[in-house]
């Protein structure tokens, strides 16, 4: 029995009843907070506490090259992957930034770029290989590899430790392929169906890559027969870390904040992989990338916001991070009716 | 000539052309950070500097009362306005948890409540009246009492000084149905299309309040002939003060963050009363109350979040600000393609 298919824990159903109860006390007309609210419930449940707080925050990003990037399906040079690398250990990527403003402690792991150097100081070196191989011409990785990698995202929840929240943001050229081509597989879509520009595709170029993606699928096809199969032919090395490292936060009772298409993609494999983990995922943003919607809405997902962001490396997740913190101060810190001597509704 | 009808500051043409080129060089694909660009864009050329920020926040929340509740329209009994102010000041509302967590000021602005005796302290006295006239048999305030409900609102930027950003937020029991009467003769609606249910009516309670707005407009329909006429016959002391607020931002160069439904009605009632106000006007969030997307939309108005939020007190706005900081902070910090080495779309 591989570790990913053991058991994970199980929100706690008394916590979360003490936490609905305390909401309905709070001095605000029922429900009018919404889904602040039940975000506040959820993480009490979540967290076994009925005082839910988002204090202890890891952001990680994994980052690997995609060998599909030689068919050329992104709007960005595969250097790009590295350079990138460069700029989330130096500060000036966006979730960089973000980090810093979220007083979050940030990790970069290189699950397996192209670089066959050393890796940059302050990036964690869990490279499983230079790349993917091609998935439009064989599988992306081994079945070895496909448990490295998935291991990658198991040794960065680890590392975290005890935190109240996890999130894990994804860098790799050519990724929106991998991920599209996960989610056909996984939902029985067509690519044309999910596939979007990524980076920034023009039409040509989205219909390029749809085409790619629809080959690789026929190539496939007979291979397909369990999540860690489709996730070993057409994910990638990131993809695969991020979602052990999602069915490792479940299996330790670490509430999980899910980025855009590549993360929810990678949501999709783990849930595929261990559905026990779908309770631990608070879904984020819905991207503009079109396909993210059908991913979503397999999960039975309800992203908290929709701001049209497409950039991926966590930063829609992290942009969440505040409405999380101010759903705990609300349901923390209110004064009930009682406390603050204000009639209920229907004192009249 | 009022004071509510002077200029209003134009946003820096300029400020705003270097701020999108800025945007542009960015390490990150074009767009990708979705309206969070554009936000950091539109507070750039309304702050006039390319480093825009939303550090100096002032929270305004303008109480009052309205004589339409005894036409028993409100799920709440109207003591609850006073009992409100009351836990603003005392630290246990949900809009005074939140200017805690967002470190900002909160004034707690007495318009007008049922209350003769002194003010709570901690309150600011800006009392026109107790209360408004019930606006299904009579003008809901006289000229003069307008007047000096939008100079409370002016009065209140003014003890604000120098912010960044203004919020202004509402409370009064029954103040959904002077807002939707202000929408409904401001953008020629009727009622039923409108009226939603507020606190928490049930739907005869929903029906009821709409009839008795279809009543009132009927009455003062030959008098509705200009939006100061709208304004006083129909609306309320804290709507009121709410107009004049986001004029007197407008007028002295302060962006707004507009709350929900009642702050919403009176944005439209603001820019009815001098049109110049619009540019300064940020929308925070899409209301669960059904009118609000009927207001929004006529003031072509695209909110950042939609989170189901209906509880008013300025909370809707006050949970957005963190995505306007977290804009600025991206807008400000990011590398740029020159600066962190990284290859720019078509580079390759």
């Amino acid at each position: 029995m591989s570790w990913w298919t053991q058991a994970c824990r199980a929100p706690d159903a008394h916590v979360e009843q003490a936490a609905l109860a305390r909401q309905q006390q709070l001095t605000k007309p029922a429900g009018s907070l919404g889904q602040l609210e039940t975000l506040a419930v959820q993480l009490a449940a979540l967290q076994r506490r009925e005082q839910p707080a988002v204090a202890r925050l890891a952001i990680v990003v994994f980052a690997a090259d995609h060998g599909i990037a030689a068919r050329g399906v992104s709007a960005f040079p595969q250097a790009v992957t590295q350079q990138m690398i460069a700029n989330f250990v130096g500060g000036g990527a966006a979730i960089s930034v973000l980090a810093r403003a979220l007083a979050a402690r940030l990790e970069v792991v290189d699950v397996g770029s192209l670089n066959t150097g050393a890796v940059p100081a302050g990036v964690v070196d869990a490279r499983v290989a230079a790349g993917t191989a091609d998935f439009s011409c064989a599988a992306a990785m081994s079945r070895g590899q496909l448990e490295q990698a998935l291991d990658a995202g198991r040794a960065a929840v680890e590392r975290a430790g005890h935190v109240d929240l996890f999130i894990a943001g994804d860098m790799g050229i050519a990724n929106t392929s991998a991920a599209t081509a996960l989610a056909c597989a996984l939902l029985n879509a067509l690519p044309q169906t999910l596939v979007g520009p990524g980076t920034g595709l023009d039409a040509a170029g989205v219909g390029h890559k749809a085409a790619v993606i629809a080959e690789a699928l026929a190539l496939h096809a007979a291979h397909l027969r369990s999540p860690e199969a489709v996730l070993a032919r057409l994910g990638g090395f990131e993809i695969a870390a991020i979602a052990g490292s999602y069915i490792a936060c479940a299996q330790a009772g670490i509430p999980v904040l899910v980025d855009g298409f590549i993360a929810s993609s990678a949501a999709l494999c783990a849930v595929h992989l261990n559905p026990a983990v779908r309770p631990w995922l608070i879904f984020a943003h819905r991207s503009a990338e079109p396909g993210h919607a059908r991913i979503l809405a397999a999960l039975d997902a309800e992203p908290l916001i929709d701001l049209g962001l497409r950039l991926g490396e966590a930063s829609g997740a992290a942009v969440a991070v505040p409405l999380l913190r101010l759903a705990c101060a609300l349901h923390n810190q209110m004064a009930t009716f009682a406390s603050a001597g204000v009639d209920g509704k229907g004192a009249c």
